[in-house]
């Protein structure tokens, strides 16, 4: 350890992550060192309309460019890698990162165009690498996705513990056992602060192992005399490899369908996280000449995503697979919030088109559990690593608080609890943390290539359009004299269907054409209270007929 | 019972109500008399933007206006109430309810002007009405609202039962038990088909009794040693019963928040269906002025509806509540599909304040429990109704037909069990079902003061206006020449924050103007070509540079 002294400072804080779900992003400063863990993004709420992701704004990094010694990425998931490639366009930093999660990551980069440009570095759970002066080491966790790992950082202040997202599987997929061991040891060296997963601090008890769906899969796989289609998340390799392993067992071929199912086991398989046995993969065009009962169908859609191939087939949309009277289709998920309608749909289609469905929350379906460690998995953490202090994060306000709650049952002194928003910093100096100055933080909205450019004024002009549609009133007047020379004309759109409403917006165009009148008889012409007359008179006009406020756009033209 | 011929025929439809949750309605028609069962209405879906309600199409009643014998309502909920008053403007029929039901209807078409032009007749359990041929009688059952029945209606043809919402509820508040005797009397009788209640098809076991949030209310409120704050759904008066008898238990006082809250406490105690004793009640303003340990707040505000009383507290923006660090919050309800975020964000809110909350789904929190019955329950009915025919009713597809299966397993022979959509309608003759052509049934969209107006092209635009925002183009052009005279003037809103986009839309403006130079130029000079050219060259600019596709809006003026 470096020597210290009375102006050296550790300063941790989250640019994303804390007080929401997704866009993970959390900063851990030694004075000139910064360490960013994850880069993630996040879907946009119901208010954003037209936004395609959110990412966290980066300015405190960008400006602080030269300090930042590299990005450690703690596994795969969107919400942990998916802003990666636009944070590195304006903070080009090394990328460290576990086998697969650099191989998720790499098809990122390449579709951004920068992964030439990359810095990127393989780590294992073993890897100690030197960030300045903080020294980063890891510990596997268990999550629902491989090669997830958390992160310990050894300070001049003190050992910073990052748990990255996680759950304690006592019986997991391919012996990929969370490393306790390490956990401990790391622990009982002593941890200034603990940095852990809230996701599922609302649930009670211990989340199920994934080798429950195991067991649970095969029971269905034998029981259907006929097809079975499984839809899950791609990334979630363990899941894949049971329902290889379940496929085995009851002699049933598999065909693996939509882009990115046929993406993950194709790398996931070439990286050695799925072990599928020869011959085992068919294509989707056998499927028909093949015995029903020899075949299990792998694909996307468990959130009923629109484009998906389990919605395709639920709608017979798709080009190579269709649902037959008789078959088993099991989606081995939950509805991340939002998408429950869109599930819902796809499970009533399937009904109609005769098959037997096997859907739900996990603990009524048997084939989902959780991939986040719930109340008594929290615990458990904050036992083993016996933090000073601790940071709960990943989740939502009320997630936090309810993490907080648990580290105080543990032994947690309240006051060495730091539930965080955004930007909130904390400062650990001399083995002591206060609340230090806040940083700079904040979403970036990213509409199709625009990224930031989209933002209050321009959402809140969406949300008016959607609600009650746009009357455009145009009208020509003569330079010379002011007098109306063409117009006024009115068109809508998303206000009434205009077929049936031509009396409304004739009588609209009385009321425009009237109030000009009067105003040019008045000579008020400046175009300004022209404008907010037209808008007053006709808005005042509509919202008594139709009790609606469409955006009302006046423009006028002059020659 | 009357003679019957070869040509008499009894129907059964839904107008409402099968295949989605909400816009209840069903008809039961007998020759030339027609009973409909309910008329409810439906809250938007989310691709429904900018409409307020939706209600059942009743155009096939309209049509049969002289045989439409009434209109009876099994509970006061507004998906089997809330499309009442709009059905009755077309439709001038009689209403049959019991008192509390169609104490809430008045208040309905009092607010829609038409309480004077209706009849409205007042019913028991123990009425019997006669509509024509067909004699209606009804039983008490179980639901999260008092005074709800099934219905009994007895046809020359033969019995329908219609359970409207139900649970079987052992415990229930203020004694109000289902009537099994007269259920399993109905039965005995013989019925020639049940129509039952779907919603928790999904859901195994029994649904727990309400006496269980009492009992559970009652803890809470002891351990508390500040305010309680209680949010639940305004028209459950027995949980509204049971926080009074907690409080009772507890010493506290209740006041009473939320203009729907002040509504049913008054509706239900004048009507005798709260008891509350004399001095129980005070108003929000002496809150404060209590020791905190004397006082729960009964509101509004469950669904973390942005204008409710829960969520201005949670705000701190309520005129007279605030919400102090300590008190105890109660939110007594599930979120229903698409609330999730909202009560998410007041339980967020409420935890910054301090408070503590209990949230969550009635088997995590014990605050809350459905008022739909079970798979078991379900079974149950089926069990004491003993049909011929069964058409499980109220639900989304995949629930009504988990309920078929439940009438399987029950012994219903699978071809005398219907899945209908609405409009889809069962034929019954001597004792036979079939069914019978279609009759015309659909959604009607309420926006504002119009009913109808807004269909899909209408919506279509809203859609697209949300997305990507809408470009208004605007040129003046010479009737003599062509020759531009003023313009093209681009003007956009929900697309790009104008200010920081000058460049973009400056470029757009150069490529609207040569298009139309050109088009000039080669003597292109209908509107309609003009237009579309404008479009496409503009549209793919746009896409180019920004992968976003607003709407366009070539206005074309003329001097």
């Amino acid at each position: 350890m470096s020597k210290k002294n009375n102006q050296d400072k550790l300063l941790v804080f989250a640019l994303g992550g804390v007080g929401e779900i997704g866009k993970n992003m959390y900063v851990v400063q030694y004075n000139d060192d910064i360490v960013v863990v994850d880069a993630g993004l996040k879907f946009p709420e119901e208010d954003m309309l037209g936004i395609d992701i959110v990412i966290p704004d980066v300015g405190y990094l960008v400006e602080n460019k030269d300090k930042v010694r590299g990005i450690i990425i703690t596994h795969g998931h969107e919400d942990h890698i998916g802003g990666l490639s636009y944070v590195l366009k304006s903070l080009n930093v090394p990328v460290y990162a576990t086998k697969l999660t650099l191989g998720l990551i790499d098809v990122k980069l390449k579709e951004a165009g920068i992964l030439g440009d990359t810095k990127r570095i393989l780590i294992s759970a073993d890897s100690e690498i030197q960030l300045g002066t903080i020294t980063a080491s890891f510990f596997k966790t268990n999550h629902s996705i491989p090669d997830s790992v958390g992160v310990c950082l050894d300070t001049p202040e003190g050992t910073i513990v990052h748990t990255g997202d996680f759950k304690f599987d006592h019986t997991p997929v391919n012996d990929q056992f969370a490393d306790l061991q390490r956990i401990a040891a790391i622990g009982s060296k002593g941890v200034l602060a603990l940095l852990s997963d809230s996701t599922n601090a609302e649930r009670p008890g211990y989340t199920p192992s994934e080798s429950n769906v195991g067991n649970e899969l095969e029971d269905i796989f034998r029981k259907s005399t006929q097809r079975v289609v499984v839809a899950t998340f791609a990334s979630n390799v363990h899941r894949i490899q049971q329902v290889i392993n379940a496929s085995i067992a009851t002699r049933r071929k598999i065909a693996v369908v939509g882009r990115s199912m046929v993406n993950v086991v194709t790398i996931a398989s070439e990286l050695g996280y799925l072990n599928i046995p020869e011959g085992m993969i068919i294509e989707p065009e056998e499927v028909n000449r093949m015995t029903a009962d020899r075949v299990v169908i792998l694909c996307t859609g468990s959130q009923g995503e629109p484009m998906s191939a389990l919605t395709r087939m639920a709608r017979s949309t798709h080009r190579k697979v269709d649902i037959l009277p008789g078959d088993t289709v099991i989606i081995a998920a939950t509805p991340i919030p939002g998408n429950e309608r869109y599930v819902g749909r796809t499970v009533d289609e399937l009904f109609r088109l005769g098959a037997h469905v096997i859907y739900g929350p996990g603990s009524v379906s048997g084939v989902h559990v959780s991939g986040h460690g719930s109340q008594e998995e929290l615990k458990l953490m904050l036992n083993l690593v016996k933090p000073k202090y601790f940071i709960p994060i990943h989740g939502e306000y009320r997630m936090l608080r309810l993490h907080a709650g648990l580290g105080e049952e543990v032994g947690i002194a309240p006051e060495n609890i730091f539930v965080l928003d955004n930007g909130d910093t904390v400062e650990f100096q001399g083995g002591q943390a206060a609340r230090g100055p806040k940083v700079q933080a904040g979403r970036v909205l990213i509409d199709g290539l625009g990224v930031g450019d989209v933002g209050n004024i321009v959402l809140r002009d969406r949300k008016l359009l959607s609600q009650d549609g746009i009357l455009v009133v145009v009208v020509t007047l003569s330079k010379a004299d002011g007098t109306i020379l063409s117009g006024p004309d009115i068109i809508s759109r998303g206000f009434v269907y205009v077929r049936e409403s031509e009396g409304l917006l004739d009588e609209a165009n009385r009321i425009v054409t009237s109030t000009l009148t009067k105003l040019m008889n008045d000579k008020v012409n400046e175009w300004a209270s022209l404008k907010t007359n037209v808008k007053d008179s006709l808005g005042r006009f509509l919202y008594e007929q139709t009790r609606r406020r469409p955006m009302i756009l006046p423009i006028i033209m002059e020659v």
